[in-house]
């Protein structure tokens, strides 16, 4: 396994989890926050899956920051394979519920012409938010 | 790199290719054949993104067709990257319309409840083709 930027226990990868912490958190709090949003199934997931991804980013940060504490690389295989297999089923699920959002801020804002009567920005910003993943490519490490 | 059932050049990836170009056309002509699929913004990604699906999957049964006849395998390094690199763009841009189109559907299904005046079992059909993609995995093989 080659030394990389941005793997695992490195101070890139921290900041890499981070800034994915910070961009699932923050579609999360702008989507939550609008009053209509549970009327539409597909803002109830990109909620849910915004959680999720937040809660696995939350987790993966304190490893890495644990492991840059006591200076342990977590360059084992089975450790990777994890990372791996969690990274991609939390980013499959974010980019299912920002593409459906998507679909219906599109549907609400050109086609039905309707921006007036409805949290337009903010459902706007929530979707916008997790397409900054910045999640750290694992498979490309291992 | 090894000799595994569903490679490009062999029989099984041919019929993997053969599927995931059924499965595209049949979401495109069955969201093309609906009156009202322009009026969506997300239908015509759908049908864009099946349309590119389609060709690209066409192209690809004809390279293998080709390569079974004169017997010649496709296990070049330059050609598994560029098969690789296209089938990653393509599905990743069915998968998106397909999303968005699923997060459209289950709008007007469950949320507004007015199925009665749409092709609503339409739109079902051609959100869920493309979630069947038998796309050949060829970065598992490279």
């Amino acid at each position: 396994m080659k030394d990389l930027p941005g793997m695992p226990g490195t101070t890139g990868g921290l900041a890499l989890r981070l800034s994915q912490l910070f961009f699932s958190a923050a579609a999360l709090v702008v989507m939550a926050t609008t009053s209509d949003f549970p009327s539409v199934t597909a803002f109830c997931y990109l909620v849910a899956a915004a959680g999720l991804q937040c809660l696995w980013s939350c987790s993966l940060a304190i490893v890495d920051v644990y492991a840059l504490l006591v200076r342990r690389t977590l360059q084992n295989h089975r450790v990777v394979c994890l990372f791996t297999l969690g990274d991609g089923m939390t980013s499959t699920l974010t980019f299912a519920a920002a593409c459906a959002s998507a679909g219906i801020t599109v549907l609400i804002d050109n086609d039905l012409d309707s921006c007036g009567h409805n949290h337009c920005a903010q459902f706007e910003t929530a979707t916008a938010w997790p397409s900054f993943p910045g999640s750290p490519h694992y498979h490309l490490f291992s």
